[in-house]
Formats: structure tokens, sequence, C-alpha cells
């Protein structure tokens, strides 16, 4: 499929790697990066799965910063127009997932501009990696009805410019990416606008991957705790009940009601 | 890894099976699948993905409603627990994400207050899936700092208790889950609430499957677009500018600006 598809006009492959784990990858990015021409990847990608490229496959680093030349967004997307041609597989591979928080959007918008078809595969976002190895179900019943992504990034110098009251909502679970620097005005403004100081919070850096390190706090005592630990970028930050609700959960009898008991006999020996 | 952690002590793993192609599995999914010995599912898992399971694999699907018995939480939570076994592989598969409006943060908190081991395996949500698929950036850069998922979904006869000012952000890109069923009422509200009625939108019915349909509608118009298409559940619902940012971009000329082209003919033949 993907063959005739570059036969017949210059693609870009703008591809999700996930939040590090390469067993996280999903199988159809496994397969195309086991056959890329070229990747050009972000800070973000785990070395793990850079290990899947193929020897002959010219790799561009556009995350670094290597002195002399800036790789702003603006090269970033003429490289990919210049590097897509038929018959080329090309690939462009951001951290998470390429449609949040990772300007995938400008890139495909460049593209799509200039007659370059632009396919997609999802990623596993930190928000969901982190979530599953931790076990925080993102949602859950009686304690949050929704999940609310975020980022904590801004221009140097600037303050953030978010709804705080809005955010400020114990029912709906809040996710920080790229939230470290700015986490002592998180969250003060998140308790200045009512959530409660004490609400169970998460920061997990390097989520799903080998150096993973993570912390728990309660959201007035998370700034301090984070500096305490030295945590590094990047972290991602879930702040909300849901956070506890599967951390030492109490014990109870294994023992199965008599109902369930006979009505999974009959569905097992069905 | 995972056979040392079965040996020891009885573990359910909670896997998600992403939006409906198998191609969107996780490696991790995908691997653990093709050695189950059980595997408990539910309605929203693809076809595709259950072809990968082994002959001997026992199947069990609580999405249906056998006439007779009730397949209620209280069944499911148990029927795992009885399942669990040292040196058995038992997956609890569920569509999506196991942690985002699956109930897998229930099933698994009765297993682990059970003494019963719980891993985690993230899948890809609706949301991330049908994005990539219909090329919406959840968020961008000047049109969606955010992205927000909600449930749309309610007890028979209940209104839904959303705080729709909140929801009316033109700024955060709004995710509605298991919204057909109330879709007059979601929009209506979002309108009332101070969303421009001229929002664009997008409905996605078996997103990423082979029978994937789709429409786009402002918000005002989104409940009888729906209803006049008759689409049919699963639907997700994504609402906010996002959704045209790359719908028909007006084209340009391919030509690379010459600072660029000098910078990248240097990448290239570095």
């Amino acid at each position: 499929m993907v063959g005739v598809t570059m036969a017949e006009a210059p693609v870009v492959h703008l591809v999700g790697s996930g939040p590090g784990d390469p067993e996280l990858l999903t199988v159809k990015a496994w397969r195309l990066l086991q056959r890329a021409d070229v990747v050009v990847h972000d800070r973000l990608v785990g070395e793990g799965v850079l290990d899947l490229l193929p020897p002959s496959c010219l790799r561009i680093d556009v995350g670094k910063k290597p002195g002399e030349h800036r790789f702003d967004q603006n090269s970033i997307n003429a490289l990919l127009a210049e590097l897509a041609a038929p018959g080329r597989l090309v690939i462009r591979l951001k951290g998470g997932d390429p449609f949040v928080f990772g300007r995938g959007g400008e890139e495909a918008l460049y593209l799509l501009r200039r007659g370059i078809q632009v396919e997609v595969v999802p990623g596993i976002t930190a928000a969901f990696g982190c979530a599953a190895a931790s076990r925080v179900p993102l949602t859950h019943r009686g304690v949050a009805t929704g999940v609310r992504f975020v980022t904590g990034h801004c221009r140097e110098g600037w303050w953030l410019d978010l709804d705080w009251k809005s955010l400020a909502d114990p029912a709906t679970t809040l996710v920080v990416y790229m939230g470290l620097a700015h986490i002592e005005q998180i969250t003060s403004r998140l308790v200045e606008a009512g959530l409660d100081a004490g609400t169970p919070a998460l920061a997990i850096e390097n989520g799903t991957q080998e150096n993973e390190r993570s912390l728990r706090a309660s959201l007035g005592d998370l700034a301090e705790a984070t500096r305490d630990a030295g945590l590094r970028s990047p972290v991602l930050f879930i702040i909300g009940p849901v956070v506890e609700v599967l951390h030492n959960p109490a014990p109870v009898s294994l023992q199965v009601p008599d109902r369930h008991a006979a009505w999974i006999e009959r569905v097992l020996h069905a």
C-alpha cells in the first residue's frame, strides 16, 4: 500500500515514537522504521527506537543545537520538503504522538500546501505511557470524569497564559507537559484558583524508559519536591485524585460471591 | 521478563487494543496477544485484533449481552480474579487505552486489592487514532493550546452533568467519547455556554477501521448532520478550529528560501 502511494507522489510519514520504550511503538511505526531511507528526529525519541533503523538509513537529529546552525521550525519544514521524493521513505519521527504538543500540525501544513502527501501514524503520548507505567487511571468513576492536557511551556521570560480557574477542576485529571520550568507558578496558580493544595500529584521524569524516576506529592508540595529530587526535563505532571486510586489499595478477601462464582463456572465451561 | 513475573504471582495484563486497526496496537500488546492463554475482551475490540490470538486461546466476550446472563462490571471483575493463576497469561483487552473511559481503573483496583498483580499496556486511544487518520492536530500553535477528553455517556434518562462553561473554550480542543446519544444536548449546551456555533467539528464512526465514516459540520449543525448521515456507535466527536487546519490547505510554491537551501545542503552532505 505504502509503495503504491510513494511511487505516485512524494510523501512524508509523520510518525509518533511513543514515550520512549520501543515496545510502545505501534506495529505500523515499527515496520516503517525498519525500512526507512531517511529519518528526521527530535530530542525526545528514545535510543532504543533509533536502534531499529537500518544501517543504510540517513538519520538527521534536529533536536540538538549544533553550534552555528539553528534548527528552527522553518528550517525543519523546508528540510522535510526537500527530502520528500517519490520512492523514498522519509519519516519525521517525533516523541509521543505527532499531533499533541509536537508541532506536527505545522509540519503537515507546510508539506500539504506544497503538494507533498502526509501520512500520520499516531503514537502513545507521554500521558498514557506514564499513566500505564505508574498505574494511574486518567479517568475513574466517581473520581475523574475527564482528562485534560496542557503545556507548561512558554517563551522565556513570559508568564504562562492559562485559564487557571477552568483548570482548577477536581473532577478533571490535569496532565501538564513540559511544565518543569514553571512548576512553581503552575501549582501556586492552581491553588489560588481553588484547587485543594492536598490534591495528589505525580511527577515522572523519562517516563517508561529504563532511567524513569517519579515522585508523588500533594499539589501544595509538588514544586518543592520536584526541585528537591532534582528532576530534569522531560518531566510530565499528573494532577488529580486519580493519582492515589491504585496506590497502596486496601486488601480484601479474594473470595468470589456465590452468584458470580456460578456464572463464571458457566462461562468457563460453555 | 513476563514469564518470571507469572511464575511468582498471578497477574492480569490490562491491555489497550487501540482504535481498531491491528497495525495500531503497540508492539508489546501485539506480542502478548500472540501467546495469550485467556483473553477477556469487550465490544470495541476490532476483529483484526482478535485474529492475532492463537487457536488455543480461550476467548471470553464480555461486551455482548447473551440473553439471561448480564455481564455487569462486578461479574467481570470476579471473572478476572478467578482466571488469574501463576503461569497463565490472562489478558483483559479493552478498546483504545485501558485507562481512559474504559473502567480499567476499577478492574485494576479490584484485582490489586485481592493480591493479583496488574500489568498495564497502554493503547492508542480513539482521539489519537482518529486525529491521525483524519489529519486533525489536536493542539496547534495559535489555534489550540490544549486538548480535553470528556464522555457524553450517562445513565439512561439522566441529563449530562458537565461544566459547559468550562468546556466552551475555543482554545482547547474538545474530544467527546460516546457522545452520540446526547449530541443534541452537547452541542446546544456548548453554544449556550458561549462556544461559537460556527466552530468546526468532526464526527468519526468506527475510526481507523475499514468501515470508517466521518463528516465535518459546524458545531451548530453537528447534531443534525450526524442524524442525517445515520452515524452509529461508536462515534467520536472532535470540536474546535483544529478540525480545519489541515483541511484543503491553500497551495503555495514549493520553492525553498535560499537561506534554508544552503543549510539543507550542509546537513545532507555532512
